[in-house]
């Protein structure tokens, strides 16, 4: 492609094309330096302010990144980890087989848990006396910041030594022993995309308005009743979720 | 929340937050008109550069938007579109009971969908003759612009006449007839967020580099031939995907 500049398309816009197609085409592959802005001016016979606007935006969209006193990189490629066998129970504490994997940020009654879960899930949330439990929870991996941020709200009623066994590092299996009434049997879940909003981005270390994955899910016990809802919110950038089907 | 002129944070920065702040909190509502630049400029006691800066950002994210002569409105709550019972077989053509709620784009041989496939599925896609025919479909809803766009790959080899059946408008019972050993009974699906590139953008009529959900399946016989690929490509701001699952 070619810069026209008596196009209507400001210089700016085709030079960020220009770009994207060079590192597209493999001509300027993932983790190498460009030219610096200078060259592109040469080159390209543009004005400094147009290469630094179009650097500028592919920037902050995350194609390049600067790294200071060195140049401007292409972003390398990164590194994706795979939600493999993704069920609507993916992100149930009370189905965790074990909690080991589970890295607790905060578990207590939550007074507003009604509130954010209908707001979450609509009408049709049990209210009532005594509550939630809100457990927010990611997972273990040593990474340097984390894929995803779970809250699970769990009625008090059910389980209303839970926060006390999590303090205790009970393990699982002990504490929904002889609850089987309240576990878990059917899920439904919702999979949608939205902007991280501060707190996220804070947490997950990205951007704040950076799309996300959102899963929510509400579990009930064999009986129909409702013994969990859980969000989730996951970086979209670094996870995909693997669903396996098959028909009888 | 306070504007602090003092505060290392740009001014525009924080009128954004506090905008945000009133449209989350219902200060102001959807599809309800905000004050005029100059009342907001009154108001906190800044100037017009920076109000229109703020505003300017928040049209661009989808938070406001501008109506020419009119105002400037907070963005209406998006109609949201649920698919419903999501599995692994959703964007299958050859599991597809009925096709009248498909509309097609194209239909034809892709010569270079064996290297499509391999890129968007990794190694372990067959290639040979005859290759592949390329459907690409998106749903039959009367809505002006489309939600999804999927493009199936199926074996020319296992449904020679695939072409001539469609544009012969068959039924898929009648396509699929006697064909048992190359229908689906196995699918497992990948779901990501990416960016719109420009196609994309262009057919489903959003931005490019918007975030759009990706679903890519594939799907394998009894006997484990893989029989069908489909690469769905779904406007994530319109679009959730809902999964229900149950344990035994």
């Amino acid at each position: 492609m070619k810069l026209d500049k008596r196009s209507s398309v400001p210089l700016y816009a085709q030079l960020k094309d220009l770009l994207i197609e060079r590192v597209d085409s493999g001509a300027y592959p993932p983790g190498t330096r460009i030219p610096s802005e200078l060259q592109l001016c040469e080159e390209l016979e543009l004005s400094r302010p147009t290469v630094r606007q179009a650097i500028s935006e592919l920037v902050s969209e995350g194609t390049l990144s600067i790294v200071k006193g060195r140049g401007t990189f292409v972003a390398a490629a990164l590194e994706k980890v795979d939600i493999r066998g993704f069920s609507a129970f993916t992100f149930s504490l009370l189905s965790a087989a074990s909690l080991e994997h589970f890295h607790f940020e905060d578990y207590a009654m939550d007074p507003d848990a009604h509130e954010h879960l209908e707001k979450a899930f609509g009408q049709g949330v049990p209210g009532g006396e005594p509550g939630y439990f809100r457990v927010d929870w990611t997972d273990n991996a040593h990474r340097r910041s984390p894929l995803f941020l779970c809250k699970s709200y769990i009625p008090a009623a059910m389980f209303p030594d839970l926060a006390a066994d999590l303090r205790a590092r009970r393990k699982m299996i002990d504490i929904t022993a002889n609850k089987y009434a309240y576990l878990p049997a059917k899920a439904s879940c919702r999979i949608s995309v939205r902007q991280a909003d501060t707190e996220e981005a804070r947490y997950l270390d990205i951007a704040r308005g950076a799309p996300v994955l959102c899963v929510q899910s509400r579990l009930t016990s064999r009986s129909g009743i409702p013994c969990e809802y859980d969000i989730a919110i996951l970086r979209s950038d670094v996870c995909d979720i693997l669903i396996d089907s098959g028909r009888s």
